[in-house]
């Protein structure tokens, strides 16, 4: 990995820079990009961007493809040469849809994350975590710092920029800030700005961390942290991410036990567990061992916060500077998080004629992580299709 | 009020008990059952039913009408003698398209309820709140306790029975459970089964409750009660009873002090709130100052648990006893809690041929309050048309 300290200089020609260090794909690396001015006023004084890629960037510097994580995830987008699947696992790597044969491919954590980029978890310069001293970021500030890590990966302008779910605001946002830097972009299964009832059950969620005795005001690094309330945000956000007739199909109303919910229930009552809870049970299990609930905050918020229009009029005067970027947009038609007519919406606003195509799953918002092939026939018959 | 002791022992004719304590309408009043036996197996051991009702039951003891409250409803559908408007104000009184000058009107709260009906919060036998001792009641066995609230009044068989949400379903148990006591049934905005993602929110809503620290397993009653877990719990319900078209038009994004939310947030983070989220703590606050949160897990955990055809087989054959019931099964259009899926489903099982009404409103699944104009002149032109 490259050390904060070796790489805090100025930028190195590209090509070189990705071949002197010999990348393999899919392993975790990061840059220093120094202090980050924020946009809600102060600036964090030392910035430490993670990233994992594949491919290799070319001379000319003009290959890369960026793609933004959702919400809790993470930089590993595909295999590459590591041991595990990345989360879009089979749209990245030699001969598939974004060839690395011809990309260089990049992935960063969001600023406030907790793979890597400076997050809540991260030692200030004192020596501690930040915790509750974390500043609020926004969706605009993670892809200021992503400008830099492509200042410093030698990426002047990116082939394509490539987001899902809170990724696609990523990716808009990269869009709308440097329409001269992203030639084209996906939206898939976002927005143009965070909805009332987005904000809404992002606040129960970010609730249900604060609430957690554990959580001591975000400084719990030293003892006990809030699992139990960043499992119950886990709960309430997985049921947004999936539509009820895929809950009603999988589980319906039966036990974990296999007998019926009303026997289940009724003879060991506090005991027995209907199979939808068990399975949300899980889902809370596997992303409290994973995550940091100071970051799911921060990031939560700074979904929260969303709205390319901030400060640049008009919906359609805010994008009016991407005239020159081909963009795809998308939605899951299912989804009842990010619902297709904000799709609609979105795509009204955008310069030229860019019509909504649709991601066919039953699932709910995650078909945009599930349905990798159709999002992958998507990319491939539009931006990639040499 | 009638007390437990005075009014413990055998029924009393109905118009003789009607007249004789010279009932005003929109009072609480309660009366003593006795021992329940439970669903689940045991029984409670005294069970106190509290109810209000309007008007006057006859002779014949055959013009009373049934109208059950929903997950946090009160006995207080309408003002009468009170100083304080009922939920459905509107629909009941003298003229009212269910007419005090003909029929008598009850609602009962549901057993485990806080508003005087036998709860977790009620003394038990050792002189202390059940608290963590309350069991788990069921949809059920509620309607064998106001089955035997409705022996004590006189009345053999309703008018009319009718609920929304979880009402609807106390009311379509009745028909099931009770199809000769029950002539005509109303189900509005409700279903014949709790599905899984109602099952999924409502565990998030437990879980809130019991993760506070203050809950204490049940037994907060001697110190602070949970208030931050049920204000969470309450939260999460509220946005899933309200449409996104509605919290999106009523609030967007805006902050709550007027500015616009990039400038509220940003300049005070922490402190800005979206006005959005300022709805829903006061919606909070509101329940938290008059609810008890072991009451809003039992009456939950009913809800959970319901499925009227549990231990019936079929859902056709849980209903084929219900033939000589007139159904009214309604749905809101923009309900996104009790989809009309569910209605349709519901009027599908139920002997003969049963459409089902829309309730139109943008407003989402708390239409079936909001809207008593709609619910009225549904139930005018079908149970009421005199």
């Amino acid at each position: 990995m490259l050390s904060p300290e070796t790489d805090a200089g100025t930028a190195k020609p590209a090509a070189a820079w990705s071949t002197s260090v010999g990348l393999g794909g899919g392993v975790l690396r990061s840059i220093h990009i120094g202090e980050l001015p924020l946009e809600a006023g102060g600036a964090l004084p030392s910035v430490t961007m993670a990233f994992e890629c594949w491919g290799t960037l070319n001379e000319a510097g003009d290959n890369a493809v960026l793609i933004q994580h959702a919400l809790t995830g993470s930089t590993h987008v595909s295999r590459g040469d590591s041991e595990e699947d990345g989360w879009w696992e089979g749209l990245v790597g030699p001969g598939e849809v974004i060839d690395t044969d011809k990309f260089f491919v990049v992935c960063a954590n969001m600023l406030g994350g907790c793979y890597g980029t400076t997050g809540p978890s991260s030692v200030a310069a004192d020596g501690r975590p930040y915790g509750s001293r974390f500043p609020f970021v926004t969706i605009r500030d993670s892809v200021e710092a992503e400008a830099r890590l492509a200042d410093r990966l030698g990426i002047s302008s990116w082939y394509a920029v490539i987001g899902g779910s809170m990724g696609g605001a990523r990716a808009l946002e990269w869009a709308a800030s440097h329409p001269d830097r992203v030639r084209r972009c996906a939206v898939v299964a976002s927005c143009a700005a965070s909805t009332a009832e987005q904000i809404a059950f992002a606040q129960a969620q970010v609730l249900a961390i604060r609430q957690d005795p554990n959580f001591a005001g975000g400084d719990y690094y030293d003892g006990a942290p809030p699992t139990l309330g960043l499992g119950l945000a886990r709960r309430i956000a997985h049921i947004t991410y999936r539509s009820e007739e895929e809950m009603g199909g999988r589980f319906g109303r039966d036990a974990q036990d296999g007998a019926t919910i009303s026997h289940g229930r009724l003879e060991a009552p506090g005991d027995s567990r209907y199979k939808v809870e068990s399975y949300l049970d899980h889902q809370a299990h596997k992303l409290v061992g994973r995550f940091d609930a100071n970051s799911y905050i921060a990031i939560t918020e700074a979904l929260m916060s969303h709205d390319v229009a901030r400060g640049r009029g008009t919906l359609e005067e805010a994008l009016a500077e991407t005239a020159g970027v081909e963009f795809v947009v998308a939605a899951v038609n299912s989804d009842r998080l990010y619902f297709p007519a904000q799709s609609e919406e979105l795509a009204a606003a955008l310069p030229g004629q860019v019509p909504v195509a649709r991601i066919d799953s039953p699932i709910g918002h995650d078909g945009f992580l599930t349905e990798v092939a159709a999002v992958g026939g998507l990319l491939k018959e539009s931006f990639f299709r040499d």
